[in-house]
């Protein structure tokens, strides 16, 4: 299964709206006799790849999948039904498909006589695939909040300069952020102070993500603006009680959204749903801290990536801003999954809820 | 020299104002003959343990040493003659002393026909004994300064809160930066708001640290706080232009210090000197922002250990403010030195300065 999830992996960026999944083929003498993974949507499944690589060596076989295979018929038919045809004795999934449209595949191998075992390394393979699971499960896509900031948390000097505060190898790492998603979402405080070009550079990306910019009043993003360019397509999220003439001027696609109950920008879980609507599966938010701070308060923040330089600045604006938050009892509490060095940077890795002995 | 490394950092907390070192004695045959560390000041010195430990097998061996042997007539005895009386034929050093009083240890080794060798792990052991070479090279206190906050920075949520940003597992390695210092320093906003004890709680401290408050206006230590108990001596530092009235009621020691210039608090340097002529070698900076912001302004943070909680507050005080930087290429760039995870939280210990390549 291990073997399995990592070759889940190789789809991240390019499967979507469809899960990552990995496969591995056993023969009845318990060796690999097949591999594949889920390269893009539209195209076969794990698990075809897998049996294919497989030839006659899948009859009688094990079949171990990250994810439980599909029982649904759309660009490609199912797989439950292709596991049996191969003449696969057993399989041994990860995690449930909790899809209405594309769950019950287990029920369906069990009802052909083939033996079926689930929840193998399920929180691992949950993990990779956590984008897809929670658009699944929620209704909108999952929402990664990548910062960078000093270790005093600042996000920019006094004077609003911000470059460089991390190191080109933590600039790097974004970029592969940036190609394993959907869209790429910035505020209008972003906009406007950094003119940002969120696209990908450096990392092979099976397609540019979507360009998102949350600019309620339509003001931020300004004709030449970077991120209008045609390197990705750009959404402009704006809201809804705008006139018209307002946001016709900039040639980019314009969503125009309700404004927040009683808040300043966009209502967050509108502006999810708008890229749910569009098949995004997975935003990685760049900021700043006021759309930060407006997705934490609105619980939509799914995992928290923190990349912190060895830096000091004692002035400047934070990495996070009016989250709602107003005593330390209601701090919004992750556990950590991940700490690395990236060149001189640190990379943290975050997702919301902690045990309860840590408390 | 790993080893005698290890056995130097025993001493740490108890030898001030003394360095810390070890020694190992090999015989002749290569073999470990005796051990030994300076355990507190007015004791023997490393090698002079570590001889007694060896006895005869001392003769026709080598000497691995932390610290350049001492030259000096002080308390104890000079090493170097120590070595060369054990008949120790070859003497191997990490640092050099820089100690003007005590140096020249290696020529006294050499006029008697010792072979000596010089700069073996000299890093490794230097930043064991960062303290007491910082106090010898600056004639200040050597500065680390210990911070606790979350993800996004902060030290407290709007409302003041603190307790408990970082976990028990967290609070309690503080107790060991504590006791390994001579002194620990807040400042008047810290004392105000949380009254801490400042005290060493579950570490086995040799003495407990000299407790510092840079209390200004002489407004913030009021009577019957707890740093005022008996479970440490306490040094109240305040501005000189006060009127006598304001300093006598509190029955801890008192020092009045110049105002920094052009700032708020007290200078700095002023402040270091004070606690350097009381013998106080290492400083453990506890806060606040302000406090730590007139230390990094004043380039007098050597060392910084941040612990960061996996929480995010959107609002509240921050670690730093005030440091006097106001553009991101003045940030005070610093070389992570150390990344661990401690119970849920990360400790990330770094140093002024950075390697060019990683700017």
């Amino acid at each position: 299964m291990r073997r399995a999830i990592e070759l889940s992996a190789r789809g991240l960026g390019s499967t979507s709206p469809n899960p990552v999944v990995g496969c591995v083929v056993l023969g009845p003498d318990g060796r690999t006799a097949g591999e594949g993974w889920h390269r893009q949507a539209g195209g076969p499944h794990a698990e075809v790849h897998a049996l294919a690589a497989a030839g006659a060596a899948a009859r009688g076989g094990t079949a171990v999948v990250t994810l439980e295979p599909c029982n649904h018929t759309g660009r490609t038919g199912p797989c439950a039904r292709a596991l049996v045809d191969a003449g696969i004795a057993r399989v041994v999934y990860a995690v449930a498909d909790p899809n209405p449209l594309a769950g019950g595949g287990a029920g369906t191998l069990r009802a052909a006589g083939v033996e079926v075992a689930a929840g193998l390394l399920a929180g691992e393979a949950a993990a990779v695939n956590a984008a897809w699971l929670t658009s699944v499960r929620r209704g909108r896509p999952h929402v990664r909040w990548k910062y960078a900031a000093t270790l005093d948390g600042r996000v920019a000097a006094a004077d609003g300069t911000s470059r460089w505060i991390t190191s080109p190898a933590a600039r790097a790492d974004v970029h592969r952020l940036r190609a394993e998603s959907d869209a790429v979402l910035v505020g209008s405080g972003t906009a406007r102070a950094d003119d940002p070009h969120l696209a990908v550079r450096g990392v092979p990306a099976a397609r540019p993500p979507l360009r998102v910019v949350a600019d309620t009043e339509a003001a931020a993003v300004r004709p030449g603006a970077r991120v209008l360019d045609d390197a990705a397509p750009t959404l402009i999220a704006v809201a809804d009680d705008l006139p018209a003439e307002r946001t016709g001027r900039l040639g980019a696609d314009v969503v125009r959204l309700p404004r927040a109950a009683g808040g300043r920008g966009l209502d967050v879980a509108a502006l999810l749903a708008a890229l749910h609507a569009r098949e995004v599966r997975s935003v990685l938010l760049e900021g700043g801290p006021t759309l930060a701070g407006a997705f934490a308060a609105a619980g939509a923040v799914d995992e928290v990536v923190g990349y912190l330089a060895p830096a000091l600045l004692g002035a400047g604006p934070h990495v996070l801003a009016n989250a709602g938050i107003t005593t330390v009892a209601e701090a919004l509490r992750l556990r950590i999954t991940d700490l690395v060095r990236i060149g001189p940077d640190v990379r943290i890795t975050a997702v919301p809820g902690c045990l309860p002995e840590e408390l």
